[in-house]
């Protein structure tokens, strides 16, 4: 269980390479199997296919289950398809229920059906109910493996029961209690359970205020109440409060770092985040969409300076000011546009009215906005030695950034109340929209005000 | 240890408040007591101070202890300060140690002396100890309430251990074992302990690939590798491999909360997230900063353009494509930002050489660059009807895209190298130095190009 940094695997990795060679099956699995199985799944991505065949023959589908637990996501249907069909059912078979769904579902329909065929019945059975849930909801990442005990069972009996359950569960640290209409009424921990008296009922030792999700819950609030609750496990119900399954810190710290990931390539204008290993052909391809979609915005903006031509040809001074103007812009929009969306999403928000956060952004740009005015006035002012040259831009400066940053919450507020991913209003888009805004604003100033420039 | 939300917790708290009003002690307390730690601090955190004074009278040292562990953590050194300092000093030393540590650290010194003085001894000097590991290291954010037990153990005397230390250690779910010299030679967890046979020797049963961090590790490595192998504690070790402490899950997932704001924010160019509740003027005073920055490099990017005002004095059309240009390259500059600094903070680069990476970021410029290139000359050929403007934007944005892309990526690297956080190297920063590029290569091929432009 060794953490192995990039030298170590190596190494390690050399010993191995060296046993598969030579076709000594004993050498490699002592070596092989004595790591963790995250280092052993970064290990088995760096092979190529005839090494990965070899290895499909030593390993049990059972240690194949945990190498695939660890694999990237993005790689392990691959993996799952070279496999014989007989064997990669076995191995679906044997890893946790939520990893093998979420793995069959990035397979074809009739790939998925003849698994499920292959694989035995009752196994079979969990993962068909669990594929029915949606993407990103409790039940999509909920396990079906978990200790379940009776309310009227002893701690004696409770324990008994768990010792029998303990390898298979998915954490045993969190015991859920039903009553007899499998209804859940209560849950212990094992820390409760252990110091406990034997002969003690379950029903007066629980805790009945337990906490748990409805199936339909989306993943992210799930997250927020974990890490704000400091559990370790999330019971799922029904709308019956029937037991359906159970969702474990290990999977919720995936479900942070992918949210977490999600806000932030969208901030960035990148329909998702790259991993490294890409080629430049696939990265192009991620990012040329908003790029595309830019470009054209960009032509409108374009066009609304075109028809400022005549202001411009009279004073071309006017277009050194343009960058200036657009970026404190789109960088004021795109500091209250991250406000909001991460306060949105870590459910920060919400308390208050759409509103009262609205009024606050705009007060924000107006103290902003007259801060950052007087001093390009001033610059301005003694650089060009041209005070009305510095109003003009001054005032443009203010008049966008309350503009801009207003705009940069109320955009994400709007969609989120109108139940879209607020996130989607993405940095660049609002950068774009605050080049729009700016640019009419600082020549339609600049136009009514020609009389003082020339 | 119900989960409220908004509308619940209100009732609640109605509840409670008519029984502070009549200052019925008992009900408060079997209503306030009955809450989860995270609610009991939600509604505590909405009080006034006379209301909050009422409440420490009420509640003994340890159960505001609870609440202290889970009120927001910029109000609670407030509410220490406010205490009266020998209830303060025990509700210090009945909360985790390491909480208590991160509250202390925010208080001025003296205040801190005068509160270990009061303390209880033992408590006061592991406080102590903790108070001088580094910010964001292993020591800051582990506790040293574990249970950690001797290998020459057998099975069943650990099970009798742990059922006498369970009520105060952090987690009980891994035991980590230590030899005479108190060294860290194992780790068994509480689920194959209670597997295993009662007469066995824990150095038996135990396993000695034990996983460790040393104490000055980085708290976003500690937390990649706690995502990467689903622990739910790791222990922290010196460099002689005495076990000093341990961090727990709960607290990981507050790390990669702030790690992943941090990022967030740097990406937006504020200092910090705002947190609901805050005036307009402290959101202004967080985001004015960069403004300000960014005025004064818009500036010079304004008088690299006045050093071709000649160019653009006799094409003013020219000044019309300049949001785009600047716009494109500070977007693609952000892409490429976010993908590197991203990569370099989920500890995804640093399996490639530098070199290697921007390699394929400039590739990855080149083909979107051709492509916008290609599509914004023929939209301005069309359109304008002039194949030479269309040309030269063209050309452009295609030299631009390529440029922007890999500076994108070459800055946080090199910073990275540099072992400066690469996320400071934050979006406006990127995008004006963008800007400024951008605008240097239009005009500077306008200005070659122009005997075909007028």
């Amino acid at each position: 269980m060794e953490h192995l940094n990039e030298k170590q695997r190596l190494e390690e990795w050399k010993k191995i390479q060296t046993a598969l060679v030579n076709e000594q099956i004993d050498q490699f699995r002592a070596e092989f199997l004595e790591m963790h199985p995250y280092d052993q799944a970064k290990i088995f991505e760096e092979q190529d296919e005839e090494i990965r065949f070899l290895i499909y023959t030593y390993l049990s589908p059972e240690e194949m289950a945990e190498v695939m637990e660890n694999v990237d996501f993005e790689l392990v249907s691959t993996f799952i398809t070279e496999m014989v069909p007989a064997y990669a059912a076995k191995v679906l078979e044997d890893m946790s229920t939520d990893d093998a769904v979420d793995i069959l579902n990035e397979l074809d329909k009739n790939k998925v059906a003849s698994f499920l065929t292959i694989m035995e019945k009752e196994e079979a059975e969990e993962i068909k109910e669990l594929l029915h849930y949606e993407e990103k909801t409790a039940g999509s990442i909920m396990t079906t493996e978990f200790v379940v005990i009776q309310e009227t069972m002893t701690v004696k009996e409770a324990m008994r029961h768990l010792r029998k359950e303990a390898p298979e569960a998915e954490t045993i640290y969190y015991l859920y209690v039903i009553d007899v209409d499998k209804k859940l009424v209560g849950v212990i921990s094992l820390r409760d359970l252990i110091i406990a008296e034997g002969d003690f009922l379950i029903l007066d030792v629980m805790s009945e205020r337990v906490v748990s999700v409805p199936v339909g819950e989306d993943q992210e609030d799930i997250a927020r109440m974990m890490r704000d609750y400091d559990f370790l496990a999330l019971p799922v119900v029904d709308f019956q409060n029937h037991l359906l399954g159970i969702i474990t810190v290990d999977d919720i710290m995936d479900v942070m770092e992918e949210e977490a990931n999600d806000d932030y390539s969208k901030l960035a204008g990148i329909s998702e985040l790259e991993k490294e290993g890409e080629t430049a052909f696939s990265s192009a391809k991620k990012r040329l969409p908003w790029l595309v979609i830019l470009l054209f915005l960009g032509m409108f903006t374009a066009s609304i300076i075109g028809r400022f031509e005549e202001t411009l040809d009279k004073v071309a001074l006017l277009a050194v000011f343009i960058p200036l103007i657009a970026g404190m812009a789109g960088n004021t929009g795109t500091q209250a546009l991250a406000v909001a969306v991460r306060n949105i999403s870590t459910g920060d928000s919400g308390k208050r009215s759409n509103f009262s956060i609205i009024k606050q952004e705009a007060k924000t740009g107006l103290i902003t906005g007259t801060i950052c005015g007087i001093l390009i006035t001033l610059i301005i002012a003694f650089w060009y030695e041209d005070i009305y040259l510095g109003i003009l831009v001054g005032l443009s400066i203010m008049a966008t950034l309350i503009v801009a940053t207003t705009a940069g919450a109320f955009v994400p507020l709007i969609m989120h109340r109108l139940k879209i991913d607020p996130a989607v209003a993405s940095g660049p888009f609002i950068t774009t929209l605050n080049d729009i805004i700016s640019i009419l604003i600082y020549f339609g100033l600049a136009t009514a005000f020609m009389n003082f420039l020339i």
